[in-house]
Formats: C-alpha cells, structure tokens, sequence
C-alpha cells in the first residue's frame, strides 16, 4: 500500500506529494513542525504538542491553517488511511505560497499544512535504550529563538551528522560554556546527590514537551528536577546522563565525547524514569 | 504569457512548479540560493554569485545539482523562455528529497535544483535610491554562519517585517553593540574624513558580492575602504550611511531608526558609489 500524505486539504500518495517552490517554507524556513508518537492506540502527549504548536504559531504571527479540532481529525485520519499500529506522526505548517520577498506576505495569504505519518518500532527504540547511546558536544551556533519550534534546523542536522560521523545518537550544544540541549532533544544529568538537572526554559532551548512530562513522571518518583544550565565537565562527572524526546522518550547517555559517564552503562534513575513516562503515556 | 521556472531539469509554468514535501529544503531550511540581476542583457557579478554558489554548496557538503556550465546554460534558458529584459534570477539547491531524518541523506541521494526568474523595474529601484532609505536597527540574533548564504532566512524575515511596519525598507543588525549588516544587504557607512567603513567578512555577515565589487567601485574612485564593525552611534553621526546588495544596487541610507543621517538625504560618495558600481556593471 502507498503511503498517504495530507498536503493543503487533500490526502495524496506520498510519492506525489508537493509544494511549491515559492512556499516560503521551501524560501525562508517560514515554518514550524511537531513530531507526535502514536502507541498502543494512543497519541502520546498530544495535548502538549498542538498546545507548543499553536505557539510556534503564535510567536510567528502565522495563521493556524486549520483550526485545531480540524487538525486532530486529519491526525487521525492520516493514521487510519495508512492503516498504521505505532508509528510517528509529522506535521508542518508555514506561512504559504507568494513571490519571494522578506517581509510577511498579504494577510490573506493561505498558510501551508503538511503531515506525513510513518510506523515505529517501539522494540527497537527500547533496545536502543536499554544499551544508552552516546553523545558528542558542539558548538551550540543556532539563532536566539530555538524555544520557536522552526523548520530552520540546518545547525540542527549539522550537529547531528557530525555525531553520526563520531558513531554517536545525538550532539549536545554548548554556548558560553554550558550545556543548551541536543540537537533533536533535551539534555539532562544525575548529580551526586540524586538531582536530575536540566537547562531552564528560556529562548536558549526548546521547550520540550516530553521534557515537561519527565519533569512530572520524576516528580512523581519523588526525584528532584533542578532547572539549570550544566557544564560538559560536570555532565562527565555526573551519575547519569539521559536525553528526552518524543522519538528518545529517556534514553540513557552513556558517553560524552568517547568518555564514560558514571559506569558506562544505563543508569537507575533514567531506567526508572523511562518506565514510568512510557506508564504515563500508556495510561493517559 | 505564463512565467516558467525550472526545476530539476525541466521547465515548467511557475504555477506546477513544485517540489517533494520532503526535500530537505522545506524540512531542514538544508540549502543554499543566490540572487542575479540581468540587466541591459548583461549578468552582474555573474562570475561572483556562482562562485560563492560553489562555496555555500561545499560549505554544506551539498553537491552541485549539475555543473557550473550547465548552471549557465540554465540561467540563459531560464531568461530566454520567460522573454525578459531587465529581470532578476533566483536559484536554490538543496541537499535532496530523503525520508525525514536529522543526518545526511544516503551519499546518492540528488540534490535539488529550482530557478526562477522575474522582471525589474532598474527606474524603480533607481528612483528608490534618488531618495534614500530609512532603516530600523534589530538585534542579531541569526546563527553563527551566516556567511553561507542558506535559505535559513526566517530571522532575515522578521527583522525586514519589523522594518516595514516601521516605514523603513531594511533592518541593521546588531550584535555586541556593533551593525554586522541589513537582513538582506551589507551596511556601511562614511566618517568624517570621508573614509567608507563596512564589517569585515568572517562567519558574522554574508560576503556580499556587490559588497565586493563595491569595495573594488570606490577604490578605483580613490576612496578609502575600511573593513571594521561600527556601532549604531557612530552611524548616527556619520556623514552619510548606504547598503549594497545585488537588488539594492548602491542605495543611501538617510534614517536610523526615525533619526537623520548626515543632512537625511542621499549624500556625495553613496551616489558617486552607486553610479560607478551600474557604470562598472554595464561595461563590465
């Protein structure tokens, strides 16, 4: 079966699946995205990510194409045409189609909405996690709005494939001499004293919706999250390290840059973490 | 006459021209563009643009979509089927359609190609700079390598929509108290001895092409070039300030930010500067 997109209204084969050259997201990465997981029948943390997606929106100044009720039919939609069980759901939104030119396009310009829906395999994320991955550093030279969640990711995927290069998962970013985030999730470590530390919201990160969740699930376990900024030496002398996202869920780090953290090995608390967000999101 | 645009090797109407929603472009802002004017049935800067064309690609590790003669041979057609005169040509590649993924697509994955190419009023643009501009000033806060010229261009965008709620037609940036340059032009301005004064080239401004002919412009007109930041104060005070872009030609700059420039009008060198520079341009 082809795989189905939904493009401006219609769902199409996604082979065929296309916009314009003047979509001033193809021009000006004028857009924003989300990433939604869908397990076990169950959108994870769907509130959260159309809540950061109305924002994104927002802080843009770009119409919402669709109203939100109208998105969550497509989501669901898009899910049942593909006939898909777990899988990831990817929606953009830009500010449409016009001549190119810097400055905002007439109001009534259309804006533009792309989702495309693909399947995971939850088993091979959790083997994933249940190793720990490694991250390399880099030099965090994104804009100073990354809380904005843009489809202006190129320092993104150049921090990425450098760590792919180095054979590892993720690139943690550090400007002034600290941790920001990954370059595809948020950043976290286990201090000697058993608190889960991670950068504070602001326009340096962004704010990650299963961030926010973990932050509850640790609450939950009676751990304490302390919001600050982290050095890459205090992340290679800490217990534990982890990454949070909607594709990582908790994933534990095991190396920075080719050192160990704490024992090389997943540690206690990112593994309790992990359980209990993924026993969040399939209770609701 | 429909417009024609060309994209990945065939011509067609601008209104079909499109391209897959999964190009890297339109997912990751993962390319690079130029801009060039023809005018008088002659390419300004044409060996320029192309050559920092193949700089961005190899910054980025992008491979040319086709070669530097074929590219040509593009261009000319380009020109040619939309039966222009004075007209302006837009080009952008892209590292590729490939499923949504940070890294680097598959090391085969084909890059993409789009032009386009429209008509421009040269009396317009010449009557524009016959007044002089106003500018807004804007914190930089763009990413660390904006000396590649990619389509990451949504802080670009907000400044210039910030400037033209303002009335202005161009943002200066400024970062640590210093003007790197406008949202889509370089900044310069004139001391009081009459000497020019621009950023130096580096990762904090893009390498203007009519930058670069223009340092060459004034030095042939025996005027004094120095390549150093400048604060927005000492723009206030300058004798008079101008941008230089492929579509802004040489334009003075008569307002900062509500504020006048010298006597608020085009001044002697920015107007020796701009004719020279079309003077050089026509004869080549």
């Amino acid at each position: 079966m082809p795989r189905i997109a939904y493009v401006n209204g219609a769902y199409v084969p996604l082979e065929d699946a296309s916009v314009h050259i003047e979509d001033r997201g193809y021009q000006f990465a004028d857009g924003i995205y989300e990433v939604v997981l869908r397990v076990g029948g169950r959108f994870w943390d769907l509130e959260g990510h159309l809540k950061r997606w109305a924002r994104s929106l927002s802080e843009l100044e770009i119409r919402a194409p669709i109203s939100e009720a109208a998105l969550r039919t497509v989501i669901a939609k898009l899910v049942e045409k593909n006939r898909l069980g777990d899988c990831m759901i990817y929606m953009q939104a830009t500010r449409g189609v016009a001549s190119r030119n810097h400055p905002f396009p007439a109001a009534d310009t259309a804006p533009a909405l792309v989702l495309t829906a693909k399947p995971i395999d939850l088993e091979k994320l959790n083997a994933r996690a249940s190793k720990g991955v490694a991250v390399i550093t880099r030099p965090d030279i994104r804009w100073g709005r990354v809380d904005i969640k843009t489809v202006g990711l190129l320092p993104n995927c150049l921090a990425k494939e450098a760590a792919v290069r180095e054979n590892a998962v993720e690139a943690w970013l550090v400007k002034d001499g600290k941790v920001t985030e990954g370059s595809s999730s948020n950043a976290w470590i286990v201090d000697d004293k058993g608190q889960l530390i991670t950068h504070p919201l602001g326009h340096e990160i962004l704010g990650g919706i299963t961030r926010q969740t973990a932050i509850a699930c640790a609450e939950s376990l009676q751990m304490k999250v302390v919001e600050r900024a982290f050095t890459v030496d205090e992340a290679l002398k800490a217990r534990e390290a982890f990454i949070t996202s909607a594709m990582n869920l908790v994933t534990p780090v095991i190396a920075i840059d080719g050192k160990k953290v704490g024992e090389g090995a997943p540690g206690p608390v990112a593994t309790r973490l992990r359980a209990r967000y993924v026993q969040h999101n399939a209770e609701g």
